[in-house]
């Protein structure tokens, strides 16, 4: 931390300033300036949120935080990335996994249909939503049990591990016993409350970043996981709110991504569905997060997108979901072969 | 709903999108213009969802809602404006309340000093939290039970009516007991478990726009509390996420306080501190937000802001908090009082 | 400025850190923590683009400024708020302003109708848009020439100085013989060809706040028209783009007007027209505006709206505006008289 | 547009909107609702604007556009994408381009040794700023003149076509005469006098969208140039301003990299550089802007970034813009080869 002096500090202030540090366990260091000084306090045996206060004192303009504030997700806390296993495919290794499925559980037919379309198209994880949350309260609010039934039978009879939305820490347990993966959603990514309990159940966490998360919030909300004792964690990039909001749903802010994975050593995958919004642009977007080293995709599939009960305008029926797919390795534009030798002279 | 034809639809395109919105319960009127046509969906029986989904019919570029999706919280459902009870105060009278209080209950004595004083300068009821929502897993979490006996203590010696976050379902009943007002936090807006039980307590509640809530959104969080029974809702503008995040901590959307006041019959109150961020301007925002017609205030005191646990830097201390108290109702600026009678000729 | 070492960084990274603070003209202070160091760069002779490309230097993780970069507008700079004459009205003195007339010059009967009535209703300047800048070039682009002519006419008959919109550096110095305020629009705020020319005219320029302009860039676009010698500069908080951009327009940031008049000694106004895009919220907005300390205000009056070739939609017909400005002055709000004095025991 | 009139509307206020649209030149459609009714308005020969301005009108709740504004710029009105031919290489054509060099011309040498470098690389055009827009006055403003000559004399000698910034209408001759393309950048996209003179300009433009443009706005800038006469547009996204702001400089929005090319003709580039602001996210970001389509990239080189005059945080060295290169085109990661086929019963 470093405590900013305001110009026309008086020595008293900064005495006052140097004192406080102290109490709070840093050493201070004074440097200063023509008009200004700052205190920068050192050593990590104190505690940051008391030096924060200090905002508050007389003559003090500002405090900048310097270090990052994350420990255990940090990448240098820990010498490997981590893969993180869902039901047996392993997120974070060389290749990457695509989620696919529908927003929301709707039917045994429905689930079944896109499932094995899905997996034959060459996804690994069903997605599928069991308990929906929903802007509006009067919209369609997920099938709950029924669904959790329908996604275990799926995954037992098709053979492949599934990820849901946990809304509640009362269906934690519930949902465990279900589930491969524990989805904690975008809306709920600093419910800290369901963070505290998640980080003591033994299943994987896919964990959304909110619509308006900084990536230090949501690296932040990912050290609740791991300080609680969960290290499997997956980060997921879902878009997230801007001006934009007329022509693409979310703003899918794929350079978080890239940063995100130098930073930490967790995986982090992309969903390019509410990341944009629109049909028309999963596919080139799901490309992009590849490109960019996202560990994976989250896809939503419906068989009938415009009868889906939730999010059909950015759903994929089942054949532009396996047309996605072949097109996810196609190569990269090539590059003009070689420079203009000349140019014209005037 | 209106649902927006693509240029270069086909007819057959368009009568399915008429059968769908037949099915889905609605009329469709047609209108045709040169290179497009637009199906208005009428009636007010069908499933708004379903016709939302008609966004992935082949042949169609958009569908776009007309009607408010909120209902119970609309101003035309109800004749006159709601008046909260909070322990005998009433929000959203003729008289603006104000809430003050610390950030975190600390002590005894930080929060019977803080209650004297806020009391004494005007405020009508006791903010203090008990569990925290914070960033960061390391910083300060609130005295949990401790602190909610301590607000008890203080509620019946000194008289003040308390309010008081709950962050957790599992903590409805037990902060029940001792609050007057229950605050869901701006991070837990959209926590619709938590919206979904607090429906069904006795308890009023305010609820605190998230960071990156729409003024349609968070009324429709307001409407989950009032369709699962609860009509004792008010609401909180605390400031929205911008890009400009360097100076002030967050945005305070003053705007939104007299269009929520215009869309809804609830009350509508606004937190300068966390709506700012700064300690210096707390007051100005305080007086535009009751100018612009706010129903109340809600600030953060402490006695010692540099030596709080948590919010220092945007919490007034007890003699600021007096003398903002004092400015609250100083005559607005005048204007010039003439217009210039003559400019001068060139 | 602080630069920030990165965990890890080598002495030699350190040391060469520390060679180019003083080839910069700067003199180095290093404070090593446990695992980083920072270097703070103190001095004043020294250039600070310089030391921001160090950002680029191995080892080192970011660099952060600690002082403003702004000078001639900074209120240390000067003893005194500016008090800026616009043809014989004075803004930032102990009253407020009120400039106030349509978006666009239409006719001549539009112009003197709507003069005779903002006059009337208490508004002391006029304000016309004589070139318009228009997101699509199908739209109404203004009278030019015409439009000037009009309003030196209404000027000299009605008796009220004139602000209107500069476009173009080949525009001021015709503007400048018809117009007693230049003013920059929103979209040419960081347009510093204009901003250099403009600084070198002899007429006050209103500054329009860009709308996505953090107030840094803000006061530094006014640093432009302060350091080519033009000191009459008069700032306009017009609203930002946010998230929200379906109920309103922008986002009004009124702290930005307090924020404003405390980092500078320039004054500063709002518009209410284009901060909120919404007829039934200019009042409302008006007022807060005053109560958080603006010097004035800037508001779209039109005798007709419905028919107005631009803006329309926010803009007040002449009866509205008198009533606003009937309604200014209105006291606030009363606090509940006194505090609840018992509270219900459990 | 549809015309939305606000519930409680009375006939006299309908009729009179029916009356509007007909004297605006086109035909009402009108479809009433249980409590609303819309008036769609059908033609192409009317004012656009003047319905916009029935949102001031009794009884009309809102104005909902339902068309796109843009009409030249629009991919439906050509049959085929645009091709610009820069100094003799295309962008837009089935290879994408790279262009490359300094943010600001600085010395011969400094220019030189980028051109021979980027070139080597694979670059095909060289950028590097003459006129630089800096949000502070005293910063380097660039060396003008000077650097057109020596922009012009490393075009000739090496053989690159060169793009640079205009920023000023007195400059477009005296750019003309030396640069291949001329750049208009991100806060003068609305710069519509700027606009206005280059769509009489025989150079192509590269079109910079600006921090808070939408793409609407962007592409109705675009229009602006094609409705004067100039066809030769590139687009370039360079990041938007969002909320955060901390650890990346600007949010890169590639999704609208898709979402331009889908919408118009024009060929569509990304500035990774600008876009992130961080020199260790420019590969990853360059890679995804290619895999989503884009018909190039620009991004900024330096010799020695940490000494660079202007962005030296964001400029890559040499080695590492030809490591970028070489990378641009390496494999996207594989999938996971096949889907678990079986998943541990419980």
């Amino acid at each position: 931390m470093v405590i900013n002096m305001a110009p026309g500090f008086t020595e008293e202030q900064l005495q006052h300033v140097i004192d406080r540090v102290k109490e709070c366990g840093f050493q201070p260091h004074v440097t200063r300036g023509t008009e200004r000084a700052i205190v920068a306090a050192v050593g990590s045996g104190g505690a940051r949120t008391a030096l924060e206060a200090l905002g508050a004192a007389p003559g003090v303009d500002s405090v900048v935080p310097i270090a990052h504030p994350f420990k255990l997700v940090s990448r240098q806390t820990r010498g490997e990335r981590t893969r993180v296993n869902v039901g047996g495919v392993i997120i974070g290794g060389e290749e990457a996994v695509v989620m696919a499925g529908p927003c929301s559980v709707e039917s045994r037919e429905q689930l079944f249909s896109t499932a094995i379309a899905v997996k034959a198209a060459g996804a690994s994880i069903l997605r599928g939503g069991a308990y929906k949350p929903r802007t509006s309260p009067y919209d369609f609010q997920g099938l709950g049990t029924e669904a959790l039934k329908l996604l275990r039978q799926v995954r037992e009879e098709i053979g492949m591990p599934v990820v849901t939305e946990v809304m509640s820490t009362n269906d934690i347990g519930l949902i465990s016993d279900y589930a491969d993966m524990l989805q904690v959603g975008a809306r709920n990514m600093q419910n800290y409350d369901l963070l505290r309990q998640l980080s003591k159940c033994n299943k994987p966490i896919l964990l959304k970043r909110g619509p308006s998360a900084t990536v230090k919030e949501w690296l932040l909300a990912a050290e609740y996981l791991l300080a609680g004792g969960n290290e499997n964690v997956v980060l997921c990039e879902r878009g997230i709110k801007s001006f934009e909001n007329e022509m693409t749903r979310n703003t899918l802010d794929l350079a978080a991504v890239a940063l995100a994975r130098q930073l930490t050593h967790l995986p982090v995958v992309a969903d390019p569905s509410h990341g944009t919004g629109r049909r028309d642009l999963i596919a080139p977007a799901s490309r992009a997060a590849l490109a960019i080293g996202a560990d994976g995709l989250i896809i939503e599939v419906h068989p009938c997108p415009e009868r889906a009960l939730s999010d059909g305008a950015q759903s994929l029926n089942l054949d532009e979901f396996a047309t996605l797919m072949k097109g996810l390795h196609a190569p990269i534009r090539a590059l003009v072969s070689s420079p203009a030798t000349t140019v014209s002279p005037r």
